[in-house]
């Protein structure tokens, strides 16, 4: 019998109906006699009509006591719902409890709407599951050292309900969602994806960072830094099914390097076109020209992901980076007025028709051929790379976006996903 | 340049458009100079929907671990407006900040659902004020001393609004409704009613106990308590109107009798059809009878209101009394049942189809012959009285419900109360 914590998305809490299924599978685990904590998000849509409402009464005053109402406001959705799923559990016949974020001291810095988690006091929390109740505890929320509600941003419940997890050395994080799983890359895209039983953390950051919505970046980050074992998993199970297949569906978020587990060299494909490219082309080939460039770009708080330079020739490099596709014009704008000019460059130029697909293993590290493999396929399908970068355990390119699905597929295959 | 709380009800924050409305008469008190409290109720509706939604998860469950759960529920009403106002202020270039009871430790019994107030702590309030912000301060909840979240129970705002006004020392505290002041009696009856400038504070409780749904009672009992002078006025005069005329409007409850104000001996005619009378006939009259027959009601929870005993006859007397109108039929099978035989009483009988009629006025106390008045003003109108109950600044009749408009317009008349 161990502590384990529950997540529970928006979706999965959407209705009373809903709520009332998560506690019928919460009050299972409870009965087979482990110590249970819940982290619920806010029924779905319910963040959105509070922010909507703010919205319409300040379209845009992005300042700290601004940010800090909005928190206030925020933080009723998760208050809600985990009052309705203490009295959902109660009316099981199942004790529970409910603490918003302040009651069980989760502490964060004051970054309103995007704030960090910093201690969680375990006590009270510890001494309720003693007693045989299920404790719930707010996502989504903290509170600063001045008293002040936080919220960690969007996604920010699967951040607290890893946090929680740590704090209370819990066994396990399962957290529950309208996916069964992470797969080798999305279904939709590839109809042959497999689901992974299990993925590696530093797998996972990647997909994570490479637009695979299953879990928030920050909560991989934090089950990393605190080596909780994550398990992502279907809310949409029939609540009844059997609790040990129940504890073994999904898939399980690894840190150990296990020599008896499934050891593919890639374990997932991901992909987005969520970016833009910029090319700053004939740059005088001299110390300082990146910085030129790109301290520009920084300093107008536009996030850089990709950076190429090519080989100097006659003096003179071309430059290309990639950026979000929403900071596209306003990127082109500054180097045109700013850049352009005082770098001596002849040109800039842009292309927010790209899209980025990466290849994602550990047994990256101790393979070679695996980046050549992945060109190989790409050229047998006569699709041009035109950027590429590479990091420990992935290899990234940037293609023309319109072969986006025809380089995911061919990928998938040529590494052999679709193989158990 | 005065510390002054408004309290602004369900309805004045009903919408966001409301909401402005709010915010701009709000800041225009706080650019007169003065330091404003704000204590706002949930968006009306907004309570109903959030108890619903527990109602559909467990119809019926009235233990305190529910209760404990309802209320962390029910609290996200005020919470959620409070902060929106803030941002509506804040829109308005006003400097604002909210808070949620626990933050300014709005300390509570632990009494769930229906708590009560047992201090606040001002230094972070007249920090905030000192610095030039309105302050917002959720209404209807609180923490109790085990960091629990407690709500105060249907109107509870009001109370909170008082009991903040009580804390800060305020100069005023100005409930904003849906009605411009306190009648002399319901204008929907008497269409001559007149909104009565100022009222006693015994006068208001009275006539709040008496059903006038301006005000709940335990806000008028706070307010007594602590000497706190409240105004009650109307939210839907436009926000823009002269503040010293806002200032003067509505009703103000007072509590020192002041020789140069308007001193009637009556002051408002209440009523209300939501009792039922109940009668134990032919009861033996010895020590102990009134004990048994009541004693049994309130053991069953049931509130008593009028009760009168006829002159014993034969050594049989006859008692009657009224009670709610949704204990009626509970009231009559419970003396049937358990009492009737036991105390040999002849006969229980009940009348659900009465009213009660009663004129509140201080000037009661040091004026002879009111109640003959009244007696003679409803015998003009030939209603029979069913029962009388008195007091040392009211005096209460029972009679057929057929007769209440009848009988408040006949007393309405009878003592002037339409002259100004």
């Amino acid at each position: 019998m161990a502590l384990i914590v529950h997540k529970y998305g928006g979706t999965s809490m959407g209705s009373t109906e809903r709520i009332r299924t998560v506690a019928k599978r919460v009050a299972k685990w409870a009965r087979a006699g482990h110590q249970i904590v819940v982290v619920p998000s806010a029924m779905s849509g319910e963040t959105n009509r509070l922010l909507g409402l703010a919205k319409e009464l300040a379209p845009a005053k992005p300042d700290e006591s601004y940010s800090r109402e909005l928190d206030m406001l925020a933080s009723t959705g998760e208050q809600a719902s985990s009052a309705l799923l203490a009295i959902a559990l109660q009316a099981e016949g199942q004790p529970s409890i409910s603490y918003a974020g302040w009651q069980v001291a989760i502490k964060t810095n004051s970054a309103f709407t995007k704030a960090r988690i910093e201690s969680i006091d375990d006590a009270r929390v510890l001494a309720d599951l003693e007693q045989g109740k299920v404790v719930i505890i707010t996502g989504f929320q903290g509170v600063d050292e001045n008293g002040h509600i936080t919220t960690l941003g969007r996604g920010g419940s699967d951040t607290s309900a890893v946090a929680v997890a740590a704090a209370l050395k819990a066994a396990e994080c399962l957290i529950y969602t309208d996916v069964d799983g992470v797969y080798t890359t999305d279904p939709r895209v590839v109809p042959e994806a497999r689901r992974l039983h299990t993925v590696y953390f530093e797998e996972m950051l990647e997909m994570a960072s490479m637009g695979s919505k299953v879990l928030q970046i920050r909560s991989v980050e934090f089950a990393g830094k605190y080596k909780v074992p994550m398990r992502v998993l279907s809310s949409f199970t029939p609540w009844d099914i059997d609790i040990n297949e129940e504890a073994a569906s999904g898939t399980l978020i690894t840190f150990e390097e296990d020599e008896q587990m499934e050891q593919a060299v890639v374990s997932g494909i991901a992909f987005n076109r969520d970016e833009a490219k910029i090319s700053v082309l004939g740059v005088p080939d001299k110390p300082g020209i990146a910085y030129q460039i790109l301290g520009a770009v920084a300093d107008a708080n536009i996030e850089v992901d990709v950076i190429i330079q090519n080989l100097s020739k006659d003096g003179k490099t071309d430059f290309s980076f990639t950026v979000h596709r929403n900071d596209y014009a306003k990127t082109l704008d500054l180097l045109k007025e700013k850049v352009l000019h005082s770098v001596g460059a002849a040109e800039v130029s842009g292309d927010a028709k790209i899209c980025k697909v990466s290849i994602v293993g550990i047994g990256m590290r101790s393979h070679v051929g695996v980046a050549s493999k992945m060109f190989r396929a790409l050229s047998e399908e006569g699709i041009n790379i035109q950027m590429i970068s590479t990091s420990e355990i992935k290899t990234s390119v940037v293609i023309d976006e319109k072969y986006m699905e025809l380089a995911v597929r061919a990928l998938h295959k040529a590494f052999d996903l679709d193989q158990a």
